[in-house]
């Protein structure tokens, strides 16, 4: 895949200059979102792009409320506190990674008669992660709701799509479809789980919603190390990542087709071959919806050896969210191969065998 | 208060100079924490101490354990993040504002996995307060097995103490039991709501264990404006409030027993005239253990006018623990007087008979 | 004088309920400088006035000019950058410590095309000292040509008046006329060095003109611990300051006036005590224009016995401006006696005489 | 060159996964410096570099040392105080952009008396850059000088060493000759310069010595969004640079040889061809050591005349050191052409023939 996205980035960009490729990257990002006007960013981290982008609309005195199970809560280090001079993460709960609408409006409403006091934190950003941390995914229609919600108490909405082309593909929706005209106000959307090397973008949809529109975008970059002196070659990873990347279809969208696809085979195989043992093997901690699988296990001896058996073919070990229960996490990706597919099967029959 | 206050300060302290009255008054707090190496540092407000005391040992890699409903938490509008560079805190529940120490446990354990892991923060302080948010108590043994279990994971602790002496008394237990020999590590020690005017402490007991210590707290302290230039005013009733306020009895605890002992007859009596109309007036939201009261009320148009009418004798709306109930708190204070407590039984008793 | 101070305060204020301190304090302070709508946040400490006022004018991505000698710079550990998120002190030159209007316009013309650059601070505030670290003034039209030119780069101007009074008073001139009628936004507006316990004051005259208005200063005062909750103390203080300190001159005034009379005084009897040793003792490093004075001496074993001498008297080594010289600062107050200034003079004398 | 770059990657690398991409680009950071022990963090620009590698020894109450022309405050925008949560810098003059060692003495002397002080910032870190941003050379006794010098006031010393390998080749000395066998503590190593897309590193000699070692740093690393998923990437650039280039040498000696053989043949004939027109044309505003050249020409039509041709042929405006005067920059690369270097003499000829 290196191969092929290095042989792509001259293909697709190689008469342009430095500024071109960056000018060619932002144009491609806002063709995706069908957003003429919308700012782009391009960085090299996710961690980098969700910072930037809530810091872009969150200081020190705001609060960001998010999914309790989210990326910027668990696994970035406070690095939304660091970005933003320390706003801090009011974590919502939800089944499956998803926030829960109505826990959501109850936080907004206790919150909004302390507006004015100076001893709170004044609400200003809800981030949605999608598909969530669970593999899971909000429905248009749920992210219009949640987005609403959010306007009518005067929060901007950040989402998370560090995965999104997973979920654009699997719900067949267009880009614009499960942002802006859904209400959202800024994406951090990734490519390198897509298979680039390490490309992400900012997309303020709205720049002018933001403290400090792309101006302070840029500058708290910099500020962060964030803005590469070449940068050309961030812009060429995504060029060729929206390219055609063969038949007519983009390589974001044949990608995320492919993983999406290796994730639902897999899934199948494996209830197949939990079939016989039903009750005693596993189940899913959440529904499979995009390339993330969580099977729960019993902490069992024989759950542990199937934990151990998956732990062969690239399973993680995962938080379970029932007592009594282990978790293993399975992930695909654009280049997972029929044989992998196979293995993973194969270790499970063989474990559940008592091999 | 404020004028007996003042006449005090010139008898207790008036042949002390500048630096004379600071040093009386951090041996006269090392006195009653019986810890004559404890490092000392005079505040003006409860946020200031509790975020130098806490930013000694926290910065911005670290994390902070607290109650959900700790002050530190809901009221300082980010002070912890402020001063410590944004360490974040990690709300846990517990039953009537005491945190529960097989939650804590449970928490400890999982973030142990991750100590070395560059995504996660380190849990590096357990924030306690005593008496609680709730006005309850947690005996010396229970603070003991809190200490213990932060300590085994090398967490130190901290102590919010901005009405401590409430506690002192109510338990009867020593300002040194209550803390070091518990083994709390660090105190904010109020006297502001003991009668002062503005005086707090951050009393840490063992200097080396913080990460600066004392050197840190007084530059942290500077940086924030919270080195008076005449602090000699600060220290003067730090020394009053600690010495005798007549009869042999330190003014401290003549404070506290009468703010406690006004609690208790204004409960009794309040529950007194309550009885004829059981399951139709109020229950106790929390145990009254120190000087506040949380009264729990129906959300019902009779509970309602009993809410109107303990709001005409100061009774704040505060938070309400369940659903379809509304509560409201009562403070009482040193200067409680008999009328207070009468006319507060009074509007109760008024509002239970319809008028 | 702290007696005084007390006793003013039942009088003046004794009526007052908690609000109503705080209500008299900021309408004395507006009536002070002629200013209805300024917004008024008393504080305990110059560091938290200046940090408090710089901060709501100035963040991260923000540059703060200053003069090189200026209390912000070298006395407070970094309190602008610890408010402001890390907002950088630009220090610039000038003669007795007044900012040199030729080197700030170079500074700004230089720093003008980088308005866009996200490699550059953005500059944003002037702060000026009145009188100045050096003892010196700007007159009012040396204030409007700075503010003027300030204000041509898009920069606000911070006024640190920790010691206001004494220019007033030198310089006959209203608050208004040294301050916003000058083109300055805003006033840190100190008391202590005047003579009440610790009560200084952020004074923004046009709120709209910063980041966040009032709003955001008192947040920012919460989150720092400086909103105390008996704030009617710091306010009794700011009352009793600016009110009628007998025969019908405020207090502020006569205060100002005798520490700037005693400086005067001692500032000549020492020139006349040194006229005999012409070129042999000691010349001033600044001019004397309100209450400090700073000797400048040779580094000369007759020096060093200048120095010691003036050291018994209260005299502190301050540094110098000069290669081959040592510098001595002498600082009068509202409470200097005939006595102390006559002591200083023979302290000098005898060690011209060699004694 | 970046194809060359790419082709060289699978080749020198090719058979690593991951893991052993990095811990080869590791041993081979520490194979050039001689360090086997050294601690080497890769990261996507040279901001990054120098922040993380500061913030890793000093804190918010610390003050970093540099000259006032360095590149950590001048051109990026507070990254270093972003990252240490406040370090002031504090500039230093020198001529040709070398630290003077009496000013930083002198400086030391002046801020030793002030350690203990709550308001001063603690002298905690010299950060010198070689080649320096004026192009010059710190010889190795230089270095040693101004290393020791810290050391003796407890300072630790990093060193921006973006354009390391210029230096090594113009003073063909080795590379720890000219860091740690100096002194040096800590280097942030640029590659970036030197023909890689986008890798730099950290690299520090005994991680003992700084605040956190190895592992705050990548922490504080992560936080920051620093730490990318797929970092064998950055690994496989500073692989191939650090590789043999060809012939036995060194790609990054052949890269910097080439760059600076280039500015000295510039050089060379651009002073051949002011010969004639001498006294009215231009003379070097530092001298030529490594790979960048500035021009000082007068502030007349003609001057301006030759400024207009230099930027033809990539000059760049830059600060000028002298009143009436201008400079114009220029920077030669490891790809560099004889015919890039022939057009920029041919443009300064027919400026100054007048064409």
């Amino acid at each position: 895949m290196a191969a092929l996205q290095q042989a792509n980035v001259p293909r697709s960009c190689a008469s342009y200059g430095a500024d071109e490729y960056s000018a060619a990257a932002a144009a491609a990002v806002r063709d995706l979102f069908d957003a003429p006007d919308a700012y782009v960013l391009p960085t090299v981290s996710g961690i980098a792009s969700d910072a930037l982008a809530i810091a872009s609309a969150a200081g020190p005195l705001d609060a960001v409320f998010c999914h309790r199970l989210s990326h910027i809560r668990l696994w970035q280090c406070g690095a939304v506190a660091f970005y933003s001079g320390g706003a801090p993460l009011q974590p919502l709960g939800g089944e499956d990674g998803k926030v829960c609408a109505s826990e959501l409006a109850l936080a907004l409403q206790s919150a909004a008669p302390l507006a004015a006091a100076p001893y709170a934190h004044r609400p200003s950003l809800l981030s949605l992660t999608q598909p969530t941390e669970a593999g899971t995914l909000y429905t248009g229609a749920e992210l219009k709701a949640l987005c609403a919600l959010a306007h009518d108490y005067g929060l901007l909405v950040h989402m998370d799509g560090a995965r999104l082309p997973n979920a654009l593909v699997a719900l067949g929706a267009s880009a614009s479809d499960l942002t802006w005209r859904a209400g959202v106000d800024m994406v951090s959307f990734g490519t390198t789980k897509g298979g680039t090397l390490a490309a992400e973008a900012v997309v303020v949809f709205e720049p002018a919603a933001s403290l400090g529109g792309g101006a302070a975008d840029a500058q708290l970059a910099k500020r962060a190390g964030h803005e590469l002196s070449k940068s050309r070659f961030l812009a060429a990873q995504i060029c060729a990542y929206l390219a055609d990347g063969g038949g007519g279809v983009p390589l974001w969208r044949s990608s995320a087709e492919r993983a999406n696809a290796s994730a639902a085979d897999l899934a199948r195989r494996l209830e197949a071959a939990a079939a016989g043992y039903d009750g005693d093997s596993f189940r899913w901690q959440h529904p499979v919806q995009t390339n993330q699988l969580f099977l729960s296990l019993p902490c069992t001896p024989r759950g542990d050896a199937l934990v151990r058996a998956l732990g062969t073919v690239g399973g993680t070990p995962w938080d379970s969210e029932e007592e009594g229960r282990q978790c293993v996490r399975l992930v695909t990706a654009f280049d997972t191969s029929e044989e992998e597919v196979a293995a993973a099967v194969g270790a499970l029959e063989a474990a559940l065998r008592g091999e």
